[in-house]
């Protein structure tokens, strides 16, 4: 994989952060979609929510922190499981409501050991697994 | 592009379709978000929502419905612009609650007239359009 920066320059510049933070649309909830596509590949790997707290340390840190609605915590990717994402691009849609984020995925995306979490879909007449797990999740979070 | 049905062989069975229907995770509002992904050429082109009704439509006709949250009606894409989504295959998440559209788009995806509606990014310490439109929005909603 390519040597990335950790933190892209751009974000270093607190008054550019706060410019993207406040053009997002937060919804009720105070949260915002945010994909996660592999930034060479284009593989769509994740999609889950940022607050704006997650988004503020993601582009501080330059690595992804979403806000977790079940733990109701910040949820820093790859803290368990060590599969981190580092961030290579950030972008907004038109309307503000929706994040793009380019990462450099270590290892896995998904919490069952897959890639991508979008390994379902409709084959030979069922909803089938289209990929199987790389690693064992025990693996990723029995440590 | 290449040739591609319009309606993907495994979405004309309808066992097929109630299995996927009935494997999301609608939110409280009864919707769930579909992110748009260019099938070929790996770009992500928009996220937008779908009700049971939209994604019904969608796996049936194999052309892209939404829900219009700001208009609270189905949104066939394309169905003002021209600028059509076919759908290609459609993919679930690990926990039900995203979806993953591939799809074979026509034109653009966004109403600006851009390709993709993910064109706002830092750069050089401000937020900027990264991409400029391909197609006047007045030629694409003045007919």
């Amino acid at each position: 994989m390519p040597s990335l920066p950790v933190t892209p320059p751009d974000a270093m510049e607190p008054a550019a952060r706060a410019q993207l933070l406040d053009a997002v649309r937060f919804d009720h909830a105070g949260l915002v979609a945010c994909i996660a596509q592999q930034h060479d590949t284009g593989e769509v790997l994740m999609m889950a929510w940022m607050n704006r707290a997650a988004l503020a340390e993601t582009l501080a840190t330059g690595r992804v922190t979403y806000w977790s609605r079940s733990r109701g915590a910040l949820w820093r990717k790859g803290e368990s499981s060590g599969q981190v994402q580092k961030l290579v691009d950030l972008r907004l849609d038109c309307d503000g409501d929706a994040l793009l984020a380019l990462v450099d995925q270590t290892g896995v995306a998904c919490h069952t050991g897959r890639r991508s979490c979008f390994f379902r879909a409709l084959r030979e007449g069922e909803l089938a697994e289209i990929t199987a797990p790389e690693v064992a999740p025990e693996a990723l979070y029995g440590r």
